[in-house]
């Protein structure tokens, strides 16, 4: 154990995401240990200086510094809960997408334990890690992420969120779910054009610049949301937003209406309760406190 | 009328966006002719060397060129249906907002009549017309557009998409719907981080450049549409982006989970149909195909 004692970094879970956070170390310059539950996938990594440990118990034991890239919660829990012991008086950073509240009940299963919790949540696809679009959110012990920054920035631009384990999740699941959400939306448009012959790739074309042009909205309805007064003069009403003509053109082009409705769903809720007059950014409400 | 007889352009409609249309026209050096239903909308527009018409008639007999941009399909026909002799031989430039059946049925009015008719979706809203971001999409008579290129340049980018008078209509749907699908996007990420005290200011510097960023994704979506293959390789597939978390994140933080639901839905129907290993972009088929 001698040998192992001098590596700062063990990391267990070698998938697609896991192998790039592992090479990614070692083009840095680092020397991590390696655990993967089906063999085989360290090897590559072994050949560029990497150490395989033997289990998981091993590769925790190796180095003060715990990584982990599992597939989701469960299989964290899976692969820990018998190494508490282990871990006790270590750092784990836990890179696995999870809710807020799992990020939150590991936090507390950590701290029984005496382990330092650190979340993290990947604004990056493999190909990305290491460069520079790639960006990690992370939550929980502040000492962590102090102490281990330079470590962490080998991978992604890191940004801190505060002592709430929840935190990092929060903030990935709101950025992802905008993004899904606008993806639906590019998909929407497409298929409202293809019926007259025209391609996703011309409607990308215009799509990606216009609703770049349109991000530039957000900080409008931010101030109306975050001042309180959804009265402002000056917005567009939610009346005005009225969606009905979308949808039935929607339905005259012979394609779904899902993404538009929905949207039509949360101003009709506004409208409804004598909200009409007010601006567009009032949908936060319909969002914020959900229909009974 | 030997006066008005030089005057190039009429508009019709003088509301928020006819006034500015005006507007922008008279600093251009056009002397248009202007008429509203509602007095006293010209008046400071005839200051700046507008004429007024004394009627809808008047205003359509002193131009070859006349543009409408009124509130809605009916109140084109409402305002014009009475002067379809007069308009006989001149062109129409329709501004007003109408979805793509309605611009099309217009065409097939104009044509009837004698009336060179082209429809216009107009990308901005009243304070960006004559200023660089503002666009306006174009379609129906070739000619007219030609024609008239210069003055429709004055107000914004001019694009034209080709004879079928609809397609402005489309194309100005296709980008209005994924703005507002995206918008509804945006305020569900800032109404899931909320409970935990994040503003929407703070979310929406996140949220920008980050979606920004993902409508770099758009091309490649279209490329594996447009090929028609969902199956070719180094994409993510759909059952790697079940969003079943996001909408457990969002009951837990007590907002309502329905912008992520629609998408889950879109996504839940590849799955279900046996296509679940195949990539994201084919959730383009749940939409151009509906659910019976
Ligand atoms: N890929 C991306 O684009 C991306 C982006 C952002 C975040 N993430 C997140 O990163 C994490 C890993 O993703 P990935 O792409 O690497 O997934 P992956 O390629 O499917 O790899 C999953 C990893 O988890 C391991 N695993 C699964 N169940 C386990 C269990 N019960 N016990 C022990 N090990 C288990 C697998 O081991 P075996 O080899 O033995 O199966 C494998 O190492 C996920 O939470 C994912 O959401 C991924
Ligand atoms: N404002 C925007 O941001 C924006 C953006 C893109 C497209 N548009 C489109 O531009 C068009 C005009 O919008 P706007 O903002 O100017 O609306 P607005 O301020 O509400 O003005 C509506 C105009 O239509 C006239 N009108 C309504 N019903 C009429 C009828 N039955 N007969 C004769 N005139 C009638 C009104 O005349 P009165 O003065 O007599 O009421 C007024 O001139 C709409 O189709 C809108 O969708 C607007």
């Amino acid at each position: 154990m001698t040998e192992n004692e001098s590596i700062q970094v063990s990391l267990l879970g070698l998938g697609a995401m896991g192998a790039a956070l592992a090479e990614t170390l070692l083009k840095a310059g680092h020397t991590p240990t390696l655990w993967n539950r089906s063999p085989g996938k360290a090897d590559a990594l072994v050949a560029l200086g990497a150490t395989e440990a033997g289990s998981a118990a091993e590769a925790v034991r190796a180095s003060r510094l715990v990584v982990v890239c599992l597939f989701d919660h469960d299989s964290v829990h899976e692969v820990l809960d018998p190494l508490v012991g282990d871990l006790a008086g270590r750092t784990l950073v836990n890179l696995t997408t999870t809710k807020p509240e799992h990020a939150r009940e590991l936090a507390a299963w950590a701290a029984e334990a005496g382990i330092t919790y650190l979340d993290g949540g990947i604004m990056a696809v493999p190909s990305m890690i290491g460069q520079p679009g790639a960006s990690i959110l992370y939550s929980g012990s502040a000492e962590a992420f102090r102490e281990h920054e330079a470590l962490l920035d080998v991978w992604a631009t890191s940004t801190y969120y505060g002592e709430d384990a929840g935190l990092a999740s929060l903030y990935d699941f709101a950025l992802l779910s905008g993004m899904y959400v606008m993806f639906a939306g590019f998909l929407h448009g497409a298929a409202l054009l293809a019926p007259a012959g025209v391609s996703a790739g011309e409607f990308a074309k215009l799509a990606a610049p216009w609703l770049t042009a349109m991000t530039g909205g957000f900080a409008g309805f931010a101030e109306v949301i975050d001042g309180g007064d959804y009265t402002v003069p000056g917005q567009q009403s939610l009346e005005f937003s009225d969606l009905g003509l979308f949808i039935e053109a929607s339905v005259e082009q012979g394609v779904s209406a899902e993404p538009i409705a929905m949207v039509q769903r949360l101003i009709q809720r506004q409208v409804d309760a004598g909200h009409g007059g007010e601006g567009f950014a009032r949908i936060f409400e319909s969002i914020r406190r959900p229909a009974a």
